[in-house]
Formats: C-alpha cells, structure tokens, sequence
C-alpha cells in the first residue's frame, strides 16, 4: 500500500506556518507499515486540489488531506470534496451538539459562521473531532481511502489517532504484508560526525539495513530501518543492529522512540522518591518548564529560581558574594554553589544549576558566547561540568536545558 | 517567476523531522515576488532526485532543494547534481578551513568524513555555510536556478537571507514584475471564529482581496494578500485593509509580520526604564524563559521563581497562608499576592504571576483544568485576571505565558 498526503493552505506556502501535520501523519503511517511516498502542498486553490484528488485516486491507497476544514471563507476542502464525489451536505446533529458544547466551555457565544461545520457531506463517514469545531471526512471505496482532517495539529492529531489509523488498521491492512519497521535511537552530548566516526563501517553495523543520523538541538537522533517478511524477522533485525551500536555508543544514548529525557528523569525520580529543584542563569527558565511539560512532575519537582544579577545569586541561592568576584558570575564556583544553593531553599534532594554567556553579545575571549556551566547537587555529590554550545542564543538554551536533565540522569542512573 | 521547494529525506517522509525548512524558504521567496507553488518532500533516493529535477528544469524557474548534503552515506544530493549537471568534484580550500575551523570551534578533533564536505562541483557557486560543514551548491543558466542547501535549519536560514535571496534578487528580479505583497498582523485573546465574525463582510473588507486566519496557541494571524501593478498600488491596498481590520478589532492586535510580544514588552521596557520579575505556577518558567529568549533582556528582567508548592509561595512570595486555604493556590487573590510578592522579592517595578490547573489531572468542578488565574503589579495596580485554555497541558502553558505578555504590554501601553 502507498500513501499520499495534501497540505492544503496558502499559510504553508507562503510560509507562514509550519507543516507539522505532515510528519504527524508520516510516522503513524510508516509505522502500521504503510510508506508515504509523497507530500504535497498546494494553495488554498480548488483547481490544484480537483488534479491532486485525481492523481491520489490513480495512484496511490491512502490520500489524507489536511487543511481547508475552518469556518471562513478560505477554507476549500469542504466545497471540493462534495464536488469531486457529486455529493451533497447535511446537517448532523451530534456534530451541531458538538460544536454548541466547545463554545459553551470557552464561556463564548458561538458565532454564526460555526453553524456551517455541522454540514457534512451525506456519503462520507464523520471522523469525530473531539477538540475542535470541525470534523473529518473519509471516503472509501473497497481499496482507497481518501480523508480530510482539520489543519490544526492537536486536533488532527487525535483524529488521526483515535480515528484514522484505527479504520485503516481495521478496513484496509489485510491488503498489504507487514514489512518494514524503524526504531529510532536517542543519543545526547555527541556531534553527528563524531557519532558516525564512533559506529564505524555503517552497512557491516546494519548488514544492508538502513540508518539514519538526525541532528537537532536536542542531540541526535539514529534511525535504523529494516525490511523484511515476518514479524520476527523484523524485530530480530532490529535488535542486532540496536545491540551494536550500544556496544559502540552506548555511553550516549539516553532512550528510543518518543522518549523525552524530562519523562525519562520523572519516571526515575518518582521511582527512588526523591525530590529536585533548579537554579537557572543563561537558560532563563527553560529548564523548569521542561520539567513541568511533565504530567505529574509536581510530585517531585519543587521549583526552580531563575536568577539573572549577581546581587540575587548572593542573596537568594547563598552564592558567596567573594566567588562572584574571584571567579566571575559563569564559573564552576558559581555553577556548584548555586546548584548547592538550591537545593538548600528549596530542600530538595537534588539541585541543579546552569550558568552561561547566551549571547549573541556579552562574550570575552576567556569566556566565549555559548559557554556554560552546569552544576549539580545531592546530598554526597557537588560538582559542575563545563561546555560550549555555540553562539545562536536560542539553541543554547535548548542545548544547556537538555544537558543539565542529562546530567541529571545520569547521576540518578549512576546511584540506582 | 514560478518557484519550487524539494525537500530530501527519509526522516521527513517517515514523519521523524517536521519539515520547517519548506515555509521558512516559502516566506522569504514570497517577500521578493516569487510565490513558491509546489513543495515536494521525497526519500534519499536517487531517482526521485533526478526526476524531480527534470520537473523543475521544465516547469519552474527557482528551485530550491534542502537536505541530503551531509557527511553521512545517506546524503544523496551532492553525487545527484553532480551526475545530472555532467560535473566533478574538485577540492575547495576555503571551505576546507572552514570546516577545521568549526571542529577547533567545538574543542573537538575532526573526523575523517568530514574532509568530503569541501569537496564541491566544479560548475556550481558554492554557497557559504557559516554554521555548519556542509557548503551550499547552486547551479544557474541564464533563466534558472537550482540550488542545494543543507538540511539544518539554522544553517540553511542564514544561506537563504545571506546569500540565495540577494542572489536571486540580483541576477534574476528584472525578470519578474513585482506583484504580490503580503502583510501579516497579530492578535491574541480572541479565537478565529470570534474574530471572524467581529470583522463581517470579509471582501467588504478587503476589497476583493485575500485575508486568512491563522490560529495556533499563541494567538491568530491575520495574513493580508495583494496583488497589484506598482509599489505604490500595493502598499495602499494594505494600507486601507489594515486600517479596516483596526477599526473593527484593534483592541486584539499586539503586532506584526515576525514580531514577537516578548520583544515588544522588552523594547517599551527599556524605552520606560522599568523593571520586570516573575513568579510562575502553572507556566513553570515557560514566561521567564520567554522573556529571556530575547537577547538584552538580562536589562529589563531581574528573575522569576517558579513555585509549585503552597509553602514556598507562603514562605518565599509572601503570599499570606490565610488566602490560600480561604481561596486556594488556583485563585484572583492568591495570583494578586503572588505578582505583589515577586516584585517585593525582586524589588522590580512589575511583578506577573501564572497559577492554574494545567492538567490533564487536578481539575474539579469548580476549578476545571485550562483554568488559569494571571496577576499583575506595579506601584499603583494590583489585579488578576481568569482565563480558560483547554485541557492540553502544553497548550495551556503556551496560551497563559502569552496572556501573561499581552497583560503586560496592555498596562506598559496605557501607561505611557
């Protein structure tokens, strides 16, 4: 089975919003084991979107559709799709129920414009929207689907969830034979050359399979891909090829899949019941809000200060006035009093501390933007770890935030 | 002039990586006069290369690839190119100690294959890549231009403004009529049917041309689309439009094209000499992380502390234990305690504080969560305001951090 996805909006094109929708979709899919061959986006244009719906029907067995559902004028997907299947539209009471409730919970009255997404077209099944006002559209004959999510990512995304890949599954998988699947290893602390110097021949690592190196901020993620005809074939490839490259990058790797290192160090706080808090300079708060991305984390985060003058480091975080001065604000000193520090006002277990020159202004020659300390605390252990993260203010943050939970994390996977 | 954006990667089309690159490209092609009509995402694959290629060398005058310029195995591009264009590579000495330059940068050794990356097609432009050790390539004739950015966004965006965008203005603007303009303008507080339906009649409105909706968390996007003969015809037309949409909802627009609220609120800061500290509950440094992102702000914000517990907002915020068990964390007058409280600690001129239920779990009848309470003080204010934002922890804490500016730089405005 091949699959095929239409963004629809000016917005994308012109540039003005991202098509995170598209990946979204990409991932459930390749994951059921069906590839998505090609992306396109076109206009708000209902033309470019009468050919593509020709071309998907020709070509391809799942299109999905994106965009185009809103209440305004501009909005084409609707209009289209009740053309192309000579159709019609019908109000749907449960939809119209739907729509008056979201209203209601926001506490506004619901514009007149609203009325108009309880119209669907009579042929197509209803995909429930549960966060939104617009709902889905799917039609399918006994091959094809073709679908219409709305363009807003949390809603589409619990559509395609809740609605989409489960139908497809249900309706459609008997068609194809299982044979791809892809695990995706998480590693921090280590460039994307280096990493591939470090695994070395990559097709004797893989035996043919594919692996993919992909950078970000956040560190770099490794991609294996493998094909194959059954089940076990699949996860035994997978498995081999896992096993060498933690043989050779083991040191790096902090989880797979979604995992996000602030889950990670939830999980293994809440585990050995222990408490953290957070002293933050050059990341401004970041590091906290990572933190509390985290359903739950108030069960052991207790909270964080985000501290920018000297005179605060002094006076709350119990900074020695005479460190500043002999070491300067961006110090080891500073990084492992001010983690100390922490951990005293808050009277965590744990404190953990960043302290840095963000940029783009502000650096000397002996500390250069991008350089930051991270230090850390527990009641045996206080130290700081030093580190250069180049001179795109924001990207050090994000850098800085996720060394510090790697920190973290490896001292609490240290004690264990 | 027609332009075309080709994506390369697996890791996009598997939905690994989002591929913000496209509208980032699409944006700035759109600002010159050249509106981007297709965008492709395709595999590392050599054919789908080549054909995409042939497509564009017939239909579109700019086309422009990003990815698969890497040092790793998976990275086609570059042998594509130069297969296509019957070229070679030949050494590039420049670029080879750039690349030096950059592992030194790191503290880091440089490994072997990065040595490939100054290796570029002896009939391209090579094009400069400050960040990162891959060159950029661009082929052209005397109508046309393919060129090869890498995949990183924050080494492709400073290619794209610093060097293709001049590029193409210079060698290849005569040959178009400049003809379309955009303009975008910013709101928050009011979602897009509600302002849908405050601005009426949209081609009454516009005068015929276009007006989307942008909505996401941090608020929705107006986007104003002319088409026009001159200069002076275009900017009128947005000019007319713009002041029609002010007349009709200019209590909910905070700014414009890229603006960010945090650099609003940080420039009439400076502009007023005043002070800013935080004190967050639900937001969990996401406000002061916010505020921080903008470079300079270490001038304006004196800190924030981010609170989970009720002892520590008692004990370190002032807020007087009696309030909380008469109201609870989550309330008007435990906010107006805290923002009061952090200017105290902080001994700034503003104090703002978040508390809420963030969810997905603490809620209860009467304080469901999405509930947020967000307070402000100065020397003569002191006041909170009730806010509903969902029940998607992610969401809630981006909506409140941007209520939180917007309160912000209501009170900055009214003051002056």
């Amino acid at each position: 089975m091949r699959a095929k996805i239409i963004s629809i909006g000016d917005e994308i094109l012109i540039g003005q919003i991202i098509n995170s929708n598209a990946s979204y979709i990409s991932e459930k899919l390749y994951k059921i084991g069906i590839p998505v061959e090609r992306v396109i986006t076109i206009g708000d244009n209902q033309k470019d979107l009468i050919n593509e719906l020709k071309d998907s029907i020709k070509y391809f067995d799942v299109t999905i559709i994106t965009g185009g559902l809103g209440p305004t004028h501009d909005d084409i997907t609707k209009p289209v799709l009740v053309k192309y299947f000579k159709d019609k539209l019908v109000l749907n009471k449960k939809v119209l129920e739907q729509v008056c409730r979201i209203f209601k919970s926001r506490n506004t009255k619901m514009p007149e414009a609203n009325i108009h997404q309880a119209m669907v077209p009579s042929k197509a099944k209803v995909i429930w929207n549960n966060y939104g006002t617009a709902p889905g559209i799917l039609y399918k004959n006994e091959k094809k689907i073709i679908t219409a999510l709305p363009g807003v990512p949390f809603e589409m995304k619990e559509m395609i969830d809740k609605e989409v890949i489960p139908y497809i599954r249900k309706n459609f998988l008997k068609l194809t034979r299982l044979k791809l699947r892809s695990k995706t290893i998480l590693t921090i602390g280590i460039t994307e050359s280096e990493l591939f110097e470090k695994l070395g021949d990559i097709s004797k690592l893989t035996g043919g399979e594919k692996l993919a190196f992909l950078p970000s901020a956040s560190g770099v993620r490794l991609r294996i891909d493998v094909k194959g005809k059954t089940k076990y074939e699949l996860s035994q490839k997978i498995k081999k090829i896992e096993n060498n490259i933690k043989k050779k990058a083991g040191g790096y790797i902090y989880g797979e899949e979604d995992d996000r290192l602030e889950e990670i160090v939830g999980r293994i706080l809440i585990k050995r019941g222990l408490t953290l808090s957070t002293a933050e300079s050059c990341t401004g708060g970041l590091l906290s809000s990572r933190i509390t991305d985290v359903s739950g984390s108030s069960k052991y985060f207790l909270g964080g200060i985000c501290a920018y003058s000297n005179s605060f480091k002094i006076q709350h975080l119990g900074v020695d006035k005479r460190t500043i001065i002999k070491f300067g604000a961006v110090s080891e000193e500073t990084a492992k009093e001010m983690a100390l520090g922490i951990r005293k006002v808050f009277n965590s277990d744990i404190g953990i501390s960043t302290t840095g020159i963000a940029g783009p202004t502000g650096g000397t020659k002996s500390k250069p933007v991008g350089l930051v300390w991270i230090g850390y605390s527990d009641e045996k252990n206080n130290y700081a770890k030093r580190f250069f993260f180049g001179n795109i203010r924001e990207r050090t943050k994000i850098r800085a935030s996720m060394m510090a939970l790697e920190i973290l994390r490896h001292n609490l996977t240290l004690q264990i």
